[in-house]
């Protein structure tokens, strides 16, 4: 076996065999097959695909190459959930302690931002005290606990996956529905869950920009939870536009406390309490009422022992951001257009996301949302506030912003988007 | 510009702009682009194609990447050869020295083998004391001298070639047209010859192994050549057996030398002739003989000065292998098949080529043929000898020939194929 013929084989629009996939995962893993030739096949997954055994079969190699938890111990069944990454998409925060109230155990395994779309530790760290990193037994201590955890998922979890989305990242090979399937599947079974719930987002702001390409990556990754014996169901959710009215981390964290408190945006509620009850019922819990435990405090209760448990005090003063710029509306009409990938740039460029791994992020920069699509505005009225510790950036961010802001004269009839488009099972 | 949109753009079948191509070839050479990044694009480039002026700015670019030679001080026209590679494809060997004896100068900055097919250099490495190593000074002193040399290319040409001939080696993206044609023309454009013709293999020991494939190769090679004021030609020639009776690099020299004494075999004869003559022409001499230069000894004259001015001894004992081994034929009928690729991966198996860039060849290794495709054969009779200095890899030769040899009852009808198959100017 060698990397080349290994290429060849997918250059030439052939099938991998078995052999070849378990052997080109597990010499990656070792350093034995390049970097260099690993971005070859990338490319050559990327354009000529895969089929459903291939990536069942790469998905399980790299499953195999490193450690799988086991949370078959706990007293309570496990819901997870997984989202491909949006923009304002602070669902994990209110939905892991929101779902441990109504009696999962919800272990959230969670990633760093990278691009315009924001990260869960990244937001979360944003609460003083809070830790990502947690040992394997602190871990299962909060689950135990409190039912909930989201923190940073351990290297010994398929740690192919780990070497090749680094990878990916820097050859333009990350928009590979084979390539995406198998890495969030592979992290999600070596975990361990009994169910998964996948909020596969489509949309500007999304990987996937058609909702034939969502629904592709969801049936992919539902048929793999399935095959390897995960209770798995996919929702397509609208990601053209920010969901709810904040982008940026510790502006994330104040919204879905807000949720948690039974207020919150309308489609922030909407999606929580979708994403709830089909990880309730993945999990076999048929009389939770979801939004009974968000309007009776049952929820945020469970939040605030979720980041006490971790360090972080629920009390503390949220950061700020040193400078602000309003955005305002320059004529009178219906804003047609908030185009989320727009925004999530804009919120990047301000410091709320990284351009390379290594990057620090800045806690208070992000962007408040005025109005949302639909909403008829005056000239002169606020649309957005911006905020950052380093100003220079705010021309940076409007630049970004130049054509994803949109209002249509007066009496413009608009079609707002459904929150979920589609359920796959 | 960075290294993941430049890879998006043709990875998304887009064209890469000037600039785009400036800056990837220019920041690979430099070490700013990655290695698994210009691999990556390789595979896109391999799978999606470049249009006619993509691959003229890419292979400009490789050029402006080294440095540029100037043969225009030779006293005499210049006339260079490149083929594609093949397998008993030693045609440089009594091709240079022929032509210098008819009034050309012939610079044949040549490589060594890898894989299967054979390498120039190595074949008269096996000459004692012959050096491939000279400096541009020591180069042009030969060519002014005897008017014919072969050595080894300078670092100094083309260095974006050197470095991404390498990394597509390993990375299963050799075989993409706009590739090979870019590689092969920058390093001859950079060399400065007045004029080139190629010889383009085609067949199962050739890198194109359709007619068509090798028509788009070479069609592409004369347009990237007449557009840098090289006048260029090239014939499309038959790779499917290999050319003569000897593959290996001391048995090439041997059988280089008896074509130069005016003997040798028909087929090896026939192509020099059809090369010199294209070569001529190309050069613009219009009244010079290549088949009396043969007959005559002027070009044996040549050759041993050539050879000479290098160190060499042409009057030196070649190399012998230790071990020899016969194969029989198994039934009496007509030889219809000896495949080139099954012959060259034996004779490379026997040592003759190197499987890495850093392994040493054996002078004597490879396979002497007695017998051609069209000849008829008797059940018993020596098809071939197989030479080695290690004769554990007999068997692994002999496993390389399997189905590669094939003889048809007696009486069978055998079409032969042409030495050249087309001419494109």
């Amino acid at each position: 076996m060698d990397a080349v013929s290994v290429i060849r084989t997918k250059r030439d629009r052939g099938r991998l065999t078995d052999a070849q996939i378990d052997w080109v995962i597990d010499a990656y893993t070792r350093g034995e097959v390049a970097d260099e030739q690993m971005s070859a096949l990338a490319m050559a997954i990327l354009l000529n695909g895969m089929d459903r055994a291939e990536i069942a079969r790469w998905t399980a190699a790299m499953i195999d190459s490193g450690e799988r938890m086991d949370f078959s111990v706990l007293p309570r069944p496990t819901a997870d959930k997984h989202s491909t990454g949006g923009v304002g998409d602070k669902i994990t925060l209110p939905l892991a302690p929101l779902v441990a109230a109504c009696g999962a155990s919800v272990p959230q395994l969670s990633g760093r931002g990278l691009g315009h779309t924001g990260g869960t530790l990244d937001k979360l760290e944003s609460i003083p005290g809070w830790r990502a990193l947690l040992s394997n037994d602190e871990m299962m201590r909060v689950l135990t606990d409190v039912g909930a955890v989201v923190c940073a998922a351990g290297d010994g979890l398929a740690p192919a996956d780990k070497k090749l989305y680094a990878l990916r990242d820097v050859t333009g090979t990350v928009e590979a529905i084979p390539l995406i399937a198998s890495s969030i599947m592979s992290k999600k079974i070596a975990e361990g869950t009994g169910s998964l719930v996948l909020d596969v987002k489509v949309g500007t702001g999304a990987f996937m920009k058609s909702l034939e390409d969502a629904r592709e990556l969801a049936s992919t990754m539902v048929g793999l939870g399935t095959d390897h014996g995960v209770k798995t169901v996919a929702l397509l959710t609208d990601m053209s536009t920010p969901l709810g009215r904040t982008i940026g981390n510790a502006l994330e964290v104040r919204e879905s406390v807000e949720v948690l408190a039974g207020g919150g945006p309308a489609d922030v509620v909407e999606l929580t309490l979708a994403l709830a009850r089909e990880m309730l019922d993945a999990a076999g819990i048929e009389d939770a009422d979801p939004a009974k435990a968000l309007a009776d405090g049952s929820a945020m209760d469970h939040w605030r022992r979720m980041i006490a448990a971790q360090g972080g005090d629920p009390d503390a003063t949220l950061p700020v951001a040193r400078e602000q710029h309003v955005i305002n509306a320059s004529e009178t009409g219906v804003l047609t257009t908030l185009d989320a990938y727009a925004v999530g740039v804009a919120s990047w460029r301000l410091g709320a996301g990284r351009a390379r791994k290594e990057d620090p992020v800045q806690a208070g920069a992000g962007i408040e949302l005025h109005a949302k699509p639909g909403d008829t505005v005056t000239a002169g009225q606020p649309l957005m506030t911006l905020h950052t510790d380093t100003p220079e950036r705010f021309a940076y961010a409007i630049e970004a912003l130049d054509g994803g802001v949109l209002v249509a004269p007066p009496g413009t009839s608009f079609e707002p988007q459904p929150i979920v488009h589609d359920r796959i099972a």
